[in-house]
């Protein structure tokens, strides 16, 4: 019997239960739309797999009801899935003109871009998806130019906070998140609301810009070398933050690394940083200033192999060298699976005779995301009846759940979705827990998406773990004899000059397996080769490679 | 010409630009001691290694001169080299008689037991080893019975901290670092002291146990559902309280997971450990109990894969399941590489609906390792004449370094020393950087030593990145024809049934390199086959397989 009440659903597709991979769907009479279409980067164990994206089945199934896609910001993990998704829908995208600029660059790496539509909106505008209407607020976070959502449906009211921090001391009103608007749009009755969980296990507030800017003008103000620095490279405000500081204290800035340049110029060019043109100088003119007339921008804030600091750790560099006096500052979050590339990093350079800064030892980078007073704030500011928390792994979801409680939502309707989990709301309050839809991670290693699975996986950590073995040998079918092999080719096993014993060792055995199966039994004696190794090789050197036994009959 | 003047010589193996692999030795006249013999655990990106060990070499080429191994502790970067350097060197090992336990047991798993000479030094006792004497002082740590040294030679005198922090309201009196006997040993003046530097970036004081037992004490008078607790196996004291809490609370004790049950069984019998026999029960047992009657120790601190904890957080412990009002108390610190790995079994234990309160969120571990205020107080007690920081990253040695400065060493006397760069000191204080020995990582893989080098990472590398392909490939040599083949096997590549066409255009490009090149040529043939391969799957696939030819010719 269908349910005649007026409701709304929202399945989330990825972010509900992991960092990253953002991406809901919300469905309210003929009109869906789809919250943010982001990536994951694959964990460590993950070999050879570039980027982790959501399956987007469940949308595709019903693309012709799909009104509008709405970004809140331009972070990778809220953007960078779209060149998956945009080949098979026809949708036009909705965010700010900052965050579409660089979704228009990314499309076009992929050849997308002139086959999509893109609106801009600004703060306080309301855009009609039918059945759903959705009005964008500013929000503080660490990359411009991002929205929260206020989203009006037939049933009630949902606020989604996008990613966004509370700054009480705002450098300049644009990076401010506009509790009024948010405010305003609640004083009717909020029926749900959905909030950024990622910062739950952090008491009070974050740091602020204002701050992490004093923290670098000391820093300057002392400064008597060469000043280098390291971002995020979408961090335009904190890149405003360096400029400024660089024009106060009399220095130039040059800048090396393809993505700090692209999206200077960039936010040069849409009008979000102000500088003039004479500020910057090219890396092959730093040496004719003095060492303290400079500013270098870097990229490089992870560790990454390819990046200029790396390079300059390594005195690999093209166009410079660390010395002694160099002041590196490392003005962004050590993200953990890169903590040991950064040290390494930071070591080298100490090595070189730099001084290096740090989130650890000084004051300059702040999370871009509430704590736990300023997500108490908004659950105050917006008084939802409904709380799901989103953007978090689980216990940040039970953490904000609970502190929801803790601010007022009534606890049996203070809710713990995970992926893949969809909600009804109904226009009398009540709700329902509908069917588990299918949810995925969708591994893309090179131009291959979700063909890497399990097993091919499964088979690369094998071989990464103790490399692999391959037995050849050519049997002759008429006379039953061997007509060439046993040969023995190793790969990221061992040395192999060191260890020719082990493997004429390994060639008898093969011998004498063949001697014991009857000619013709091709499979049992590829399976007795395979056995019989991994067995010896265990014995005599405590190790277990992938013995691939090639055996031809001819 | 040699030098006639009195001189000691000190050359650090390890541990001196890396946190773990700490191993010195030193040399005075015919006497030489080692300090420590310890592993690191590999990186990630160290495929297949189990360990790493440092280079021995120095050592054997004198060890007629080794008098005695110094071992300060019982920590695996500090004991864990021992198997590989005892079956070549005859000395006796100093140590505390519960790191000497430790270290007994870790022979007999290599069957190296019998062999050696184990003699128990107390604090405050002096060993003499001829041109050399040290005398052994209590040091507060992670571990029970650890010693500072403070080292005697006819050039003067030297402290090694050893690894320490100093607990200003010790639980009981033995284990507290002995400042007092510092101070004694150091009133006739020192001419060199060696301190750990691991946490010279955190200001202030470490946390007590004192305070740790504090924060404990009030979660156990609150908790009303079974207590799991995950710390170090070998942090004996933490375990003690947790035991008396239990105790006081009227809880029993189960234990789940070897090396807690080693390291409780083995320090109850040399009486470090003081429990009754009534407060432990087996595992089997605990459904027999109320739940606030119960504390469970288990293995698992770091998200082991095997450990109990993470068993518990899959659903696959044998004899137990988490339930929702079960309480796990993480008391250990996350060590960087395993945060993904313990976090991923944080996550499931909420889902479970188990509480898990871990260092992030509350005061239940604290570091072993001096932070500045205690380092400071070190060298304040010590006064040394020259200053080498020890125990830790390059980063670590300099800020170190600087920090002796402060605390009064001369800083042309505040020395930063690296792994082989042996530093001789003589009687009138001046000091010689001697010509840099051989150090070097040892790699241990299986019962291989030293024998998978950089070009079998490399080779396990690029398998564990693309997987591999092999072409199977076999000549008539008389007829120049194919006589079988090409045939295509892939591993960890592709998932082969999506992808046969791919496989059967490769055959082609096979079939066509095959036709290009004159007969009998097989190593060209192999060459342009992999280089051909590798260019196909790169444009139709962005992947690039080891691509292996096994081209026969019969």
């Amino acid at each position: 019997m269908a349910d005649s009440r007026k409701n709304f659903t929202l399945s989330p597709l990825g972010g509900l239960g992991e960092i990253g991979l953002n991406c809901m769907v919300l469905e309210c009479g003929d009109s869906m739309i789809m919250i943010d279409c982001g990536i994951m980067f694959p964990e460590d164990y993950l070999f050879g797999i570039d980027i982790v994206i959501p399956r987007f089945d469940f949308v595709l199934a019903r693309k012709d009801k799909l009104k509008g896609i709405i970004i809140t910001h331009g972070h990778e993990d809220h953007i960078g899935a779209l060149p998956w998704l945009l080949p098979y829908v026809d949708a036009p995208i909705y965010s700010s003109r900052f965050t579409l600029a660089l979704i228009e660059s990314r499309l076009r790496e992929h050849d997308l871009d002139r086959y999509v539509d893109l609106r801009p909106v600004e703060g306080r505008q309301r855009v009609d998806f039918g059945d759903i209407a959705v009005n964008f607020f500013r929000v503080c976070h660490s990359i411009i130019e991002g929205f929260g959502l206020g989203i009006e449906t037939p049933t009630g009211r949902i606020v989604h906070t996008g990613d966004f921090k509370i700054d009480r001391t705002p450098l300049d009103d644009t990076n401010v998140t506009d509790l009024e608007g948010f405010a305003e749009f609640s004083a009717p009755g909020v029926q749900l609301m959905l909030s950024d969980s990622t910062n739950v296990e952090r008491d009070g507030y974050a740091l602020t810009e204002r701050e992490i800017k004093q923290s670098l003008s000391d820093i300057f103000a002392k400064a008597t070398g060469r000043i280098l620095v390291t971002l995020f490279s979408s961090h335009i405000q904190r890149m405003q933050e360096i400029i400024d500081l660089a024009e106060t204290y009399g220095r130039k800035v040059a800048i090396s690394g393809r993505s700090i340049q692209n999206n200077i110029d960039l936010s040069r060019n849409l009008g979000y940083l102000r500088a003039s043109e004479s500020i910057f100088v090219p890396m092959d003119s730093v040496s004719n200033y003095r060492d303290d007339q400079i500013v270098l921008l870097l990229t490089g804030s992870q560790g990454e192999p390819l990046s200029s600091l790396t390079r300059l750790a390594m005195s690999e560099h093209r166009q410079m060298r660390i010395k002694e006096g160099d002041l590196v500052l490392m003005s962004s979050r050590f993200i953990p699976g890169n903590t040991r590339a950064i040290t390494k990093v930071i070591n080298r350079l100490y090595k070189l005779g730099a001084e290096v800064l740090y989130e650890r030892v000084s004051g300059i980078h702040a999370s871009g995301h509430a704590h736990r007073e300023e997500l108490c704030q908004m659950l105050r500011t917006v008084k939802p009846k409904f709380f799901v928390p989103v953007h978090g792994e689980y216990r940040h979801l039970v953490k904000h759940s609970r502190l929801a409680v803790e601010c007022g939502v009534a606890k049996e309707r203070s809710l713990i979705l995970e992926d893949g989990q969809p909600l009804r709301l109904f226009e009398d309050n009540t709700m329902r827990l509908l069917d588990r839809i299918t949810v995925e991670h969708i591994y893309v290693d090179g131009k291959g998406v979700g063909d890497v699975g399990s097993s091919v996986l499964k088979e690369r950590q094998l071989l990464a773990g103790e490399g692999l073995v391959i037995v050849n040998l050519v049997i002759d079918e008429k006379s039953g004899e061997i007509a060439l092999g046993p040969e023995i080719t190793s790969k990221g096993f061992v040395f192999e000059q060191h260890y020719a014993h082990l493997l004429e060792d390994a060639k008898c055995i093969v011998l004498d397996i063949f001697e014991n199966i009857p000619p013709g039994e091709i499979q049992k004696l590829k399976d007795r080769i395979r056995g019989s190794l991994r067995r010896f090789f265990r014995k005599v050197l405590d190790r277990d490679p992938v013995v691939i036994p090639v055996v031809i009959s001819l």
